[in-house]
């Protein structure tokens, strides 16, 4: 068999256009892609507000949205782990076998091409202007957040009252007992 | 929202036709389904030789045989905590919402309904000669184990060589070091 | 400051009458006891069938019933390590210095003495006949299970439906998913 | 059975005036309450000094001293877990059933509410001028910080040389090798 | 640089004549040798009484014995992990670069050679009379041991007071509190 | 037996002379060194660059060249781990019986004082000028960070890369994903 798949991984904290631009553009260059939900431990931190769980949700929806064929990607939660010895090891463990990486972050980089993998830059996009960061800031100022997501983000955040949660999780306390 | 998911966990040791029966009928009674890839930790071993990743594949090119449409299930893999107090919580942490939990084991059973959660049986089908047990005794035994499985799954056996994983496998130590 | 501080550890599951006796006999010999609730993470199985949390009920209620003075026990959860070798430190962290270790079970007597403290053998009762899987067994029947163990215990399980949690984790299942 | 249950989370390095305060306004509340030891795997550093077994001492004896009858209150030191989802079903493996979380902490009280609980904010003190944070602050500087605990604290500090403890955590070092 | 590196693993309960036998013949195929104690967490167990620095110890003073020109080999203690797939690299993270894997057990066989590794079989010796097993039986009935291992185990032992720990491990409890 | 052990504990990323220096220093005190590699499971980050094994090669040639007698010294990875008060527990566990501890940093000199070791300040050398900082710097900055160094360390960047590690490592990246 000589499906070439390739791997995303990226906290998804929520899922915005971005990430969706950068799907689209791997899927013209590889037979499958690996979409990793990173940091899949954590939640419930204003940085890191949604559960693994809620973040597929909003991938899986968000793909079927705009009809990626179901049989060329795989959404895997992927916890941390503190020893970035293996951690690419980890990931294997995690996923259909892959040969491409997809990253800009020179851990990730540097820890897969030691075990001998092709890595290449994502496809570009606005990074600055379209970023979970500026997600989950326009939603504590209560601007217009939902034209960076797809309608699948905005779906999730209404059933889990998702905004409420991060509004909640920024308020700063006076002093602990 | 009022989509009713139920959620369905399995070793899928590998994924047989009986999952695929049981996922088919469960899908009859709920607008979503999460698939539970579970003791997602373990692998090469004779009981659970396949990988978390290796079983995800299975199941996702499995799925898209049958033609299930894509927005409706969750493949989410589930490594094993050791703290049974805790195992819905985790369970729920890492998959979307959901109200139904379909299992026949009587520990699974207890600890959701013991949430609040419905419990339902899981849709009955051969069990005793339908199951991982059978398919693993199979290949080890050069017998007809394709019958028993999707096309997916006899596929990604190719790919990865894991018949003679398996095999291997088995193989009796005299003694160690 | 000079008290002299013993340790009985257990798992207690459920707390019986006789580890109320051998707490009033330990404190004829000491001056405060520290009470360990062993194999905190077990729960919902049928040999542990009760949470960390409903144990250090049940022997906190015990122990009023008897008119204990409360400055002179502690009741500590402790969980499993997987390290024989760093129990007794992990044992010393969670509770107040203590110099003196009840226990008949060999590695505890080994670990602790070879950390230089005083081993005692616990105070007699009839251990075949009072034991916790005596009182599982006679609830699993249906049989008295009530005169062996103080009120609290029975108090505690009417509150948790802990009679059926045991019956239902009981029962076998035919076959896996 | 109808007691109605309310927990307290709170590191406790050292169990101050302000902590006694708070446990029997609740007291006034409640029928029962859980006081839980938070960060219980931490000690011997410049913010967290104590074990979790000296700060159970210290809970103990205060709360004898001041005649709290000893079956309605429950000591328990909690870890912290990594996971902030599964947290809440954390506490609840490690203490008794309990319905009213007093808490200010934003993190907490947004866990707990999602699963159901009622949140109360905890009885008012001077929480500027009584604080663990103020108490270490006066061990280091040689100041009178014996005002702001019980007379329990004190006496664990002597018999475990805790003033010295803190102060040879408190000094820097030039440079490690 | 060119070095052939062998890696070698055993739990070392404790080191024998067996051991040194196939490091010496190893030695004669490489450059440098890894020793790996493997379980390096267990101790305080009939099949596991030595902790890893004990067995260390027997190792460094047994190689020391036969004069092994010292850097021609690493000591090197390894836990076990729970995740097959991702043992392997675990002792690359813990070893030197190595290409070569020693070893008769089929699992370590198949982790190995699924990344590459060249598997050769150990050296042949007696491994039915001389074995840890062997050795441990014989400790417990006062036969003669020391026959079975090199200088260094037997003075390790006596610093240790190690057939006391054994013997005192082996005890059976008639009923556990 | 009366052999005197001293423990030495240092990150060693990577080996320089100083490191060097101390050993030898402390061998004129002792009769054999306990050489622990610290925070082993780290690697992959500018601070951290190198593993575990890496750490152990670099040491084990780095003695060798100086013709230390191989039965005078111990090479132990040691992993963090998150509890002060089991930390000194969990060393002794890794390594042979020892009574001195060499160093100078105030938790480690705590933790161990209060298990009655006998604390000494390590032998001095430069620490300004020679330090893992330095040498990281140098290398970062293609200085001569050789001079600072065994020919072992020397050798083993080379043969690992290593010099390109840090250097990709240390790459900004502009946003991540």
């Amino acid at each position: 068999m000589d499906k070439v798949r390739g791997i995303l991984i990226g906290r998804m904290q929520p899922v915005h256009n971005g990430h969706m631009e950068v799907i689209k553009r791997i899927l013209e260059e590889v037979d499958e892609i690996v979409i990793g939900i990173g940091s899949a431990q954590l939640s419930h931190e204003v940085k890191d507000p949604f559960t693994a769980g809620e973040r597929v949700v909003m991938m899986t929806q968000a793909l079927a949205e705009i009809d990626v064929d179901p049989s060329r990607y795989y959404i895997i939660p992927m916890q941390d782990i503190n020893f970035n010895a293996i951690w690419a090891s980890h990931v294997k463990m995690l996923t259909p076998p892959f040969s491409i990486v997809y990253s800009g972050n020179p851990l990730v980089k540097q820890l897969f091409a030691e075990e001998g993998y092709e890595i290449r830059q994502p496809p570009l996009y606005d990074r600055i202007n379209l970023s979970g960061t500026e997600v989950r800031r326009r939603i504590l100022k209560d601007e217009n957040w939902q034209e960076l997501v797809p309608k699948a983000t905005a779906d999730l955040l209404k059933e889990i009252d998702g905004v409420n949660r991060l509004k909640n999780l920024s308020v700063k306390e006076i002093s602990d007992i």
